[in-house]
């Protein structure tokens, strides 16, 4: 992995807007140009003017689809045809299912036995194969090696991939377009994927708008490696957040280092609340890794004051039998 | 309520497109244009192509709003003075206070002592004066009675009503623009305001399209008296749809013996499965009257096999404590 690190930390600064015009003409057949949404009613608790990016809408119910189907179909033929592999458990993983279905290929998803049965169910229904590991960062990595060499599928990470970040930022491409002249846009942060490409696209686009990552007070490893200018990667997440848990890559960090204003912090009942406000007044199902964004823009409200506010909505795969809530 | 509904009777034939397209012009300012949801996977397991109108993302979360706001500002200014007044143990009762309010009127609101907290707590933020009655029809009417001869203020009836039934008309005004060409429409049937304006301005924009109600199988007095021909008003409703429990009254009676292909009907248990497979799979919010929609629709797919159907979807005022299944 090391190695792999090394060569993309190197493609950091090569990733531009270019790429992220060239994802959104590539997905365009394939991933849904999701709608953004609105609320009288959360403004006024916010006191700013919040344009929500609704990607739990998008193919699979999340973001992920963006990058796993650009980085899917950017694959020249030959490679493609031995399929692409990749860990993951949840969104990522589905993602790849119904891109590499869509392209006709195989997929191998090496899953954790502790994802959720939602997530692991998606995996399966949109096409891949499954590979059970054991919970833990060293099975995974084995596991995922081991796939690589069986198969000679092509792997796909679920953010250290400059195809992938440039598929995720087609999300702010898409918002900006539909909600002009924000002042600032907040994304949630894992392994900063989403945040990079937002960031890239919306510093060339709309270089005015303040850029600001959102993440759980106790999944904060974003936050620590900005603040302290040194990629943090033994933060050990604790988090509702299923998909917040990833720390940086290098090339994440390299990015975010540069272009985000700051990291904004929420707690886990912020998180929950957030996530129930935007079911009673949105009308929409968003899984808690979405909520941390609505929930730490009204924890730092008097920063965000009468500003025109993108919040991204990163997906909407809850499980029903679940809610973090009593019913 | 004998002499209103004769006078309303005499009204029905008199409702026409124009005024569901006046009723359009008149909400524009403060309407939300809902957008059209599409799934593949629900497609699939329907049979046919579905475009569902969401109607929960319409201000108050229901399509109640349409009616109550085009009957509120059709009002003319001296009898607008005194305000308005109505019985509702949900969503018209908000609807109508968020129309008065707009308008800078007042609107007083019977309330079954048995309404929703939700739907209760809904009416008061959106600006309504509260007057409680027991949940019977005699101490409805009698409160109502009571309110009007008080306030001089306008009765608007939930769904007996010319102006409200052409708001809501306005719902298949707009689907029939978004998806052009549909083969069939099915909307659920309580009161029978939402599919009476439907069937008008379906009937007069595009009258080949098929048009079916969906009720509730334990509170069916839509079907009993479409297939009967003749208006039945003593069916007790026990259905978990707090939507649906109205009967029919003479004015939508007459229009939907008129105009619809049929009531399709649904089981407690298909609504609530349908009502969970809309939340899992198109990522919203919707009330068990919504569900019903889809459910009848499952139940009799092969009715609507291979068709171009648009489904709509009422409201999305749910009571996240209170989930119609075990979490």
């Amino acid at each position: 992995m090391m190695t792999r690190h090394a060569a993309i930390h190197a493609d950091a600064a090569s990733i531009g807007v270019d790429d992220i015009l060239d994802a959104a003409a590539r997905i365009a057949p394939f991933a849904q140009a999701t709608p953004v949404l609105r609320s009288a009613s959360l403004d006024e608790l916010a006191g700013c003017r919040m344009f929500f990016k609704c990607e739990n809408f998008q193919r699979i119910g999340a973001f992920k689809f963006r990058g796993a189907c650009n980085a899917v179909f950017a694959l020249p033929e030959e490679i493609a045809a031995r399929g692409v592999a990749t860990h993951s458990s949840g969104n990522h993983g589905a993602a790849l299912a119904l891109a590499a279905t869509l392209r006709g290929m195989p997929a191998h998803v090496v899953v954790p036995t502790n994802a959720t049965k939602v997530k692991r169910a998606s995996i399966i229904r949109h096409g891949a194969r499954i590979i059970d590991c054991a919970p833990t960062l060293a099975a995974r990595e084995a596991a995922v090696a081991q796939v690589l060499a069986d198969t000679g599928a092509q792997l796909v990470h679920p953010y250290a991939d400059p195809c992938v970040i440039a598929g995720q930022g087609t999300v702010a491409l898409e918002l900006l377009r539909q909600a002009d002249g924000l002042d600032a846009l907040i994304a949630p942060v894992g392994g900063g994927g989403l945040l990079s490409g937002c960031a890239i696209a919306t510093r060339a686009l709309s270089p005015g708008t303040r850029l600001w990552g959102a993440e759980p007070t106790d999944a904060a490893d974003a936050q620590v490696s900005i603040e302290s200018n040194r990629l943090i990667e033994d933060v050990v997440p604790d988090t509702l957040c299923d998909g917040l848990r990833a720390h940086l890559a290098p090339i994440t960090f390299e990015i975010l280092r540069s272009h985000v204003d700051g990291i904004a912090l929420a707690s886990e009942e912020e998180i929950v609340a957030a996530m129930r406000l935007l079911w009673a007044r949105l009308k929409i199902l968003v899984e808690p890794s979405s909520a941390v964004a609505l929930a730490a823009l009204l924890r730092a409200r008097e920063r965000f004051a009468g500003m025109r506010v993108g919040v991204v909505l990163t997906g909407g795969n809850v499980d029903l039998d679940a809610l973090p809530w009593k019913v």
